[in-house]
């Protein structure tokens, strides 16, 4: 069973606003076992919108529209509407008197202009709004039914929920839906998807989707099955090889970003972190104290924008910072190093790099080209550097290095580098 | 002259992730003259989005596609596209070389799967993507364009920007449209508008809209007339009275960040800027080298999340923390001086709070609430501390504390406390 969403307004074709009302309904419609196939937003335009509902209609099931059910002249989802299924709206002295009674219980006069909200399409039923003025409408067509719910997100919520979900579950399928989603670092999408799409390929359900952005990949599968015990199943089926194959790279399979596995697995060891950073500029311990709880296991860190902040704050000698330069292999140890011996920290992570755009001046006239990242992770037992040539811009490079630097942590900790 | 957007993505039909690109795509086209009427999410199926593709053609002069250009299989837009234009794809050598000549770039070898990246609508004019693998494609049917536009968020920017704006100015209608954006620290979104609307109510065009988010406001104007001069006159008419209105609150009129703002003056100054961070743990530092080119006045940070790395690493006596709370005015002060004095930094600036989301113990069985920040900023001449009580989620306390940390130290170098 197939659902569409058209969001109605003007508004939400201007540069600044979004739909948002239509994940709240996806997660409602997924749970009934019913799958959102396309969203759209069409502006206050009565053809337009007619033309949008008949397609809709003519293509899937069930169709939810949203908003321009309003006072106003540009609210026009109720005449689109009838006209797109021929039918005539009819004023109703009930909604009408419903109306006043509201107006009159918050001590204000009605404006004439509200009696629009009274008009209901010919044979739908009229759903109450106990949120506000506009009532909303089911309708039923040969083959897909059709509801007009307000676009106010307190208004839409209570109304799918208490009037459209008992009547949608009533002919929505008896289907199971589980998700599980990997988040997965150090590799490339391409070749992530060489690795695994052996196994996904073989299934049409559960749907594999794969996602790249901000230094990981997620892989995401949806199974959608008669019961939940068989979409479980089928979930596994597929997600286990996957993660057989995908091994340490998998850092979350419940959505937890990597600063969070780090966190959780810090706290886990009682152990403590302390970070170094100079093209990150103070990222890494952003992400890092993104984690609420976050106290009880990070110390604190320095970020060493110069030559002489590295050389007084973490240590790092002079002799180290003239023969190998800033952006190092030699550098980054000495770093982690720094910030670990600093702090008494039982980690100390490092990143020297270049996030560009411009190139840096290297050792005995060398030229480090953009992009180019050292990391460093350091405990007790010593340092483990790795090395990265970005591509792409200043942002890309710094968000790629705090995520790389975050993972190479998680590594360590697990004992698997 | 009309456009309708598509964008292509089963992920962005699940519960939770919205298109975001059509918000850009939609000012740029605004910005031409070009009215959006109309925005779509498909997933990644060919027939469903050859079928949008089609009836979008059939309706509008431009269509913008984005996403589903990648190399996996899930990726089917260059096929839909192809199929709804009853063209053909064509494998292009050029572009695969230059494929792999990235690859080797980036020190990687090419996966076999990228070749499908290769593929060429039949009369296509290819778009080249500085930022990523997937080429764009720009196409002429009668009566129509459409481009083909990679998904991830910086490559659609740089290639709309690049290759799609000049093309489209040569099609798009002749208006002259201004647009003037002012960027506004320091005072709630309500009062801003109480204290403005008198002026900028009075005006259609210019369309006013005001934005808040991020510790800031920006309100923007939007004029459009038959030349040029007439909207840069129609936007300075009512910009001009509203910026009196603003005073110094204004950061910006040119779309500059307040990190790009304070990066300009202290370069001007010649001067330089440290940083200490308890509750941002970073984020101060994190954008204040977002800016390229910033290690010419940065110097560096500490992120002192602990009581004791305030001590060691900046100096604070512990008897003011004893005394006073980590989170005081006396520690953000004497974190603001220590910064300064511990790089020779010109200025230093300090933040110590509670983002939350619970409560921190302050001295003598004191409680500090979520929200609670202290920010300091010093200079040779002495130091100036805010006090807040944000409301609101951690993220967002870190957000606006950094804000208004960054706008107390432009203030304060442009010496308007």
């Amino acid at each position: 069973m197939e659902a569409e969403i058209i969001a109605v307004g003007s508004e939400m074709l201007a540069s600044d606003r979004l739909d948002t009302n239509s994940l709240y309904l996806t997660g409602e419609l997924n749970n009934l076992g019913i799958e959102v196939v396309r969203k759209s937003v069409i502006g206050d335009d009565r053809d337009r919108l007619a033309g949008a509902v008949r397609d809709a209609l003519s293509r899937s099931q069930i169709l939810i529209v949203s908003g321009g059910l309003g006072p106003t002249e540009d609210d026009v989802t109720r005449e689109a509407v009838a006209q797109a299924l021929q039918r005539k709206l009819i004023y109703s002295e009930e909604i009408a008197e419903a109306l006043e009674k509201r107006f009159a219980q918050a001590r204000r006069k009605m404006a004439e202009v509200n009696r629009r909200q009274a008009f209901v399409i010919e044979g739908a039923e009229v759903l109450p709004n106990d949120r506000g003025t506009a009532p909303g409408l089911w309708l039923e067509e040969p083959g897909a039914v059709a509801m007009l719910l307000p676009g106010p997100p307190h208004e839409i919520k209570a109304m799918f929920e208490r009037q459209c979900l008992p009547r949608l579950a009533r002919i929505a399928p008896r289907f199971a839906i589980r998700t599980l989603s990997l988040r997965v670092a150090g590799m490339g999408e391409s070749d992530l998807d060489e690795l695994i799409a052996p196994v996904y390929k073989k299934y049409t359900n559960p749907v594999t989707t794969i996602l790249a952005g901000n230094g990981e990949i997620q892989v995401h599968f949806r199974a959608r099955c008669a019961t939940p015990e068989e979409a479980e199943a089928l979930l596994a089926e597929v997600a286990a090889p996957v993660e057989l194959l995908l091994g340490d790279r998998v850092f979350s399979r419940n959505g937890d970003s990597v600063e969070a596995v780090v966190g959780g697995l810090l706290r886990k060891a009682n152990a403590t972190l302390a970070v170094a950073e100079s093209c990150t500029g103070g990222m890494l311990g952003e992400r890092v104290t993104s984690v609420p709880g976050s106290s009880a296991y990070f110390k604190g860190g320095f970020i060493t924008y110069t030559e002489a902040m590295k050389i007084e704050m973490l240590g790092v000698s002079p002799e180290t910072i003239e023969r190998f330069g800033a952006v190092s292999r030699e550098t980054a140890e000495a770093m982690a190093a720094g910030a670990r011996r600093r702090t008494d920290a039982t980690y100390g992570i490092a990143i020297t790099g270049v996030a560009g755009p411009d190139a840096a001046a290297g050792p005995n006239g060398a030229v480090v080209a953009p992009g180019t990242v050292y990391i460093a992770v350091a405990d007790a037992s010593g340092t483990h550097i790795s090395h990265r040539q970005f591509l792409g811009e200043r942002q890309r490079v710094r968000i790629f290095s705090s995520a790389l630097a975050l993972d190479a942590l998680r590594k360590r900790i697990l004992g698997r580098e």
